[in-house]
């Protein structure tokens, strides 16, 4: 199937404004990088060095987005962003102004590479926070003016929380990667059931880090928010290969059962996007492609990816869902 | 006041026929040893090494437990034992038999340092489960034939789970200590809510490791089940010192708020007790004295610790509750 044809494989919305480039000629990758990346570079304001790791989604109109920001101390936060095109994007100076229930202020000590999820009318947003350690930060916003921070939902150590878009049999669903209290050498996927967003359980390994391939031999975690397609829910994840050099961070996908998504169906044997270019490359840490944001356009199967690249730059890839599924089960390693 | 004299201190049950033994001849520890430690050997049964870090309650006439034992292939698992005093203890060759909420079986990988606490009519039961990693295991038993495996209350990787006796402003309390997937050399105290025992959330820091003391320098992790006393609840916990030759597991106390026990109100700042008998010296893991259990008879205030030594030996020590408060008062460090 190309990408230009139309499908009724992702179980979603329109978007005619999701940023857009067909497939270059004579690529057979499975995910082509947007020609202008990086979308954004070193000191995207006064107040930040590096903007990536990051989540947009469609918001009225055009795009907003809640970036990792690491300001020129070092120290990563999460600051408000907009753009008309997803491409072009103002990110305001300041840090999110995070308040309790009760509307007080409620700042995060640190706060690194969010997603956000609209379910029902709320977005709901999940963070690494600092709870005597890196864990879960979750919270939400119904407008992107007011943003809420609620209860951590996992004890530490863990990192990488990512919301499925709906209720599953009644139940929120959280992936996450426990790990421990530094740069982890390990990593596998679980996740967690909760019916209120605050108490979480009923906890279920997914998928471990390893396999046949080196790529994501030393540690995997979820990345965007888990698209739901008739094959399954297709969830992207980074995975992490450990060299003498330090670590590697490609993208890969898998497709996890639609009633139980702990169960995998099908995942790849290679990856899908590794660092190649100067932008992934190079940078405050050489040799990073984290993918924290998709969009889609369901009647065309248009999937644009966000990732951070080498934890400095903001960049897009693309790929056509229905493509997409078939790379991914002729070479698929459960 | 004397260890033989009457006591409102602890909020709970008379044990008329607890273990005890006063306090030696010109002793002046807060906590002295049983003069027949240990009380449970090497070999203890056909198919166990060594039985240690266990949990033993009152349970009609006498008293039960769920022991750690450690199997001769060296896995560790849980057995049920009987004792008419609490001192002489029969217990089973075969390990528990889990089954699920249907009856079905549902034993475990492994399981190790198992916590017994009675809330209203059921035993429920905590350890270190193997959720690929090491976790807290809960079960639950209301008649010591059929015990019942439940969820895992939290993610990996996390031990020492152990709950409290009663619901605290409506909720089940569960401290933890966080860890990574080894021998762990960090460990702070945690707590989680829980409406139903199955979800989890509201997670806070109780305490964390170090202070101007070197015995609780590397990590700390509760032991025994809370005591509800007037003056808080009364935690022993152990601490652990890291040194060229390994860890040091020695036994402290807190006593935490009643209302919202994530409130250190008080803290050893030297432990009540440390290795230095043979027993604890010397064994498969030497310098080891850990404590799983503690029964108490109220209207004395007499409490008696059951403390794993060595990971080989099962071993008792006593104390009174209103000398020990006082002690902990004079030298607390919070």
């Amino acid at each position: 199937m190309s990408e230009n044809s139309k499908s009724t494989t992702i179980i979603g919305n329109a978007l005619p404004n999701l940023p857009w480039e067909d497939r270059p000629e004579g690529s057979i990758e499975p995910m082509w990088r947007f020609s202008q990346n990086p979308i954004i570079g070193w000191n995207p304001m006064p107040s930040g060095a590096r903007a990536y790791n990051s989540a947009v989604v469609p918001y009225g109109d055009g795009f907003v987005g809640v970036f990792r920001v690491d300001s020129k101390s070092g120290r990563a936060g999460l600051h408000f962003g907009t753009s008309p095109d997803a491409i072009n994007w103002q990110l305001e100076n300041d840090l999110i102004e995070w308040v309790d229930e009760a509307g007080n202020p409620n700042p995060n000590s640190y706060a690194y590479d969010p997603r956000v999820v609209k379910i029902e009318d709320t977005f709901y947003i999940t963070w690494c926070d600092d709870l005597k350690g890196a864990s879960i930060g979750m919270g939400y916003t119904k407008d992107f003016k007011t943003f809420v921070k609620t209860e951590n939902p996992l004890m530490p150590f863990n990192r990488n929380g990512v919301l499925f878009p709906r209720k599953i049999n009644g139940e929120y669903v959280l992936l996450s990667r426990p790990s421990d209290s530094a740069h982890t050498p390990f990593g596998d996927i679980f996740l967690s059931h909760s019916k209120d967003m605050t108490y979480w359980g009923k906890h279920r390994h997914v998928m471990s880090s390893g396999g046949s391939g080196w790529w994501q031999g030393t540690k995997i975690g979820a990345g965007p928010i888990p698209i739901e397609t008739k094959e399954g829910w297709l969830l992207f994840y980074h995975g992490v290969s450990g060299t003498c050099n330090g670590f590697v961070y490609s993208i890969g996908a898998a497709l996890l059962d639609l009633e139980d998504p702990s169960k995998v169906l099908y995942r790849t044997r290679g990856y899908l996007l590794t660092p190649e270019k100067e932008y992934e490359t190079t940078g405050f840490v050489p040799n990073v492609a984290f993918p924290c944001a998709t969009m889609y356009d369901a009647p065309t199967g248009r999937i644009a990816i966000y990732y951070g690249a080498a934890d400095t730059y903001s960049a897009v890839a693309f790929t056509q869902v229905d493509d997409l599924i078939e790379y991914i089960k002729n070479d698929s390693e459960v």
